[in-house]
């Protein structure tokens, strides 16, 4: 039996993760041209940067300019990376021009310690201390349903390969505490940041999760493609049934605090959506658009990029 | 459950598909380097290139004094394409050094009569014309078995995509000469040229075949990348025990007469080896040895390759 989905919600990460890796000096009317573009693709949703300190990410220090300047297309929803009370409260202050708050109640934490270090400045145990306030504070909000997020869930740079026992055991104590509020979890998000996925791990988490919490109905995917496989193991999710999916204008990205710098890019958003036509599954995306996007986007940031289909015509 | 097989045959293409697009002007000295080094990477097959006309092909007009001057390294087996009689007897002149035997009786026709004409100089009719002289030749060589490929079968730049129908029609047509003859067919190859191949059609087309044809016991996957997901072809033909697969180094490749000249690459040789050893396939390759192979390649082209294993470490 397919459990192919109908339809599909990819979020865009062009803005976020393609540019972070970018130079800082990329003018912010050029930046403001590319996601003009990205909104003229039909797409659902898109990030348009994160709400970091500039220390830490120089090439986000123009976001809140980008945030007041650019024009919503209609039928968009704009979203932005936060990652702590600060952040959202800035991304926040923009609601409803941009929405972080369905992220509000997701719980997230890194199975690599020393990559909580290096890319939120808190190890892994500071990570899981503070997990009950933000459930309590999540239950005050009046959160019906709970998301967890496990960060690096196939591996890590630093740590080398997680298994499935590491996995499921990460997930058993965010779930917990989810449980002990008295709330179930509808929502788990892999956040891949260095790329370690390969399809068939993919594909046994989902079907291990899904046979031990049958309340999770949905997924997330925010995996990067530092093997070449990320397509794959988002094909494999497809086949669960999975249907959030995270990729970037011609596979864009990279993570600063990686150790790898470009290698982990992501999934070029048009390769993807073309998959998923072809698939029969609808996106909201007009791969025409996505293209002329594609072309733009190579202008901005000045090199040739690396999706397929944007090539091939 | 899974029919992955325990080891698979990878032939790599980089000297053919890789270099038939590149500057006709890279040294000899230089293509040679890159053949010895994709000879330390303990691979089981190489293609050192293609013995067509000069005319058609000017970056194997070199392809004489490649065969003459490199040194087998023990253990790979060496391959060549080979379009026609007089392509094959140049080739089989170096014979046992190169090996282009096994190609013998293969019987190819084109599901796209256009790229027929400008890949081949002769029509899809020309070429089904020709299959029962090729049968009768292989039967006199005492063949034991048959071989038939299906050129594009997915689809072609030129004519759109080809259904399921036409491919099997096509294949009837190829397996029914053979029958004619009293030989059975033990192979069939995909021979996607343009890179029209989407994984859930590969996956459906490979289970007709063994449907209709349970004779058939060997596939070979000879599919170029044009739409970023030849990867999960690839895949989808692993997990239905498919054992023979076409790649190059970094990607590299294309087609003169496609009409879409780069876009059309190949599947990086060392992000499948790595996938095949994730899923705990044998391929005789050492990963090493490739990533030191496709840094070579990038000296020797000029330019950085579309691999992701190479560049993550």
């Amino acid at each position: 039996m397919s459990l192919l989905p109908k339809s599909v919600i990819i979020t865009d990460d062009t803005m976020r993760e393609g540019l972070q890796i970018e130079s800082a000096e990329i003018p912010v009317d050029e930046k403001l041209r590319l996601l003009d573009a990205l909104g003229e693709t039909g797409e659902k949703v898109i990030s348009i940067g994160s709400f970091a300190h500039p220390k830490w990410t120089p090439s986000m220090a123009c976001i809140d300019e980008i945030a007041e300047r650019f024009v919503p297309k209609p039928g968009v929803k704009y979203t932005a990376a936060v990652f702590n009370k600060r952040g959202f409260d800035r991304a926040d202050a923009y609601y409803p021009k941009i929405d972080v708050r369905g992220k509000l109640h997701r719980i997230s934490v890194e199975l690599c310690d020393t990559f909580a270090r290096r890319n939120y400045n808190r190890t892994q145990a500071e990570q899981i201390a503070g997990v009950d306030a933000a459930v309590a504070t999540a239950r005050e909000a009046g959160a019906e349903f709970g998301a967890v997020g496990l960060g690096n869930p196939f591996g890590s740079n630093y740590e080398g390969p997680f298994s499935m026992a590491q996995r499921m055991e990460m997930l058993d104590l965010l779930i917990g505490k989810w449980h002990n509020a008295g709330i179930k979890v509808s929502k788990v998000s892999f956040l891949d940041a260095m790329g370690w996925n390969m399809p068939h791990e993919v594909r046994e988490t989902l079907l291990a999760i899904k046979e031990r919490y049958p309340e999770v109905t949905d997924f997330h995917m925010h995996l990067h493609d530092s093997r070449g496989v990320t397509l794959t193991s988002y094909y494999e999710a497809l086949q669960l049934g999975v249907r959030e999916f995270d990729t970037s204008i011609g596979g864009m990205g990279g993570c600063p605090y990686c150790g790898n710098g470009r290698a982990a890019g992501h999934v070029p958003t048009e390769d993807f959506v073309n998959l998923c036509h072809e698939l029969g599954i609808e996106t909201g995306y007009d791969l025409d658009k996505l293209i002329e996007a594609a072309a733009i986007a190579e202008e901005v940031v000045g090199h040739s990029l690396w999706g397929h289909v944007s090539k091939s015509g």
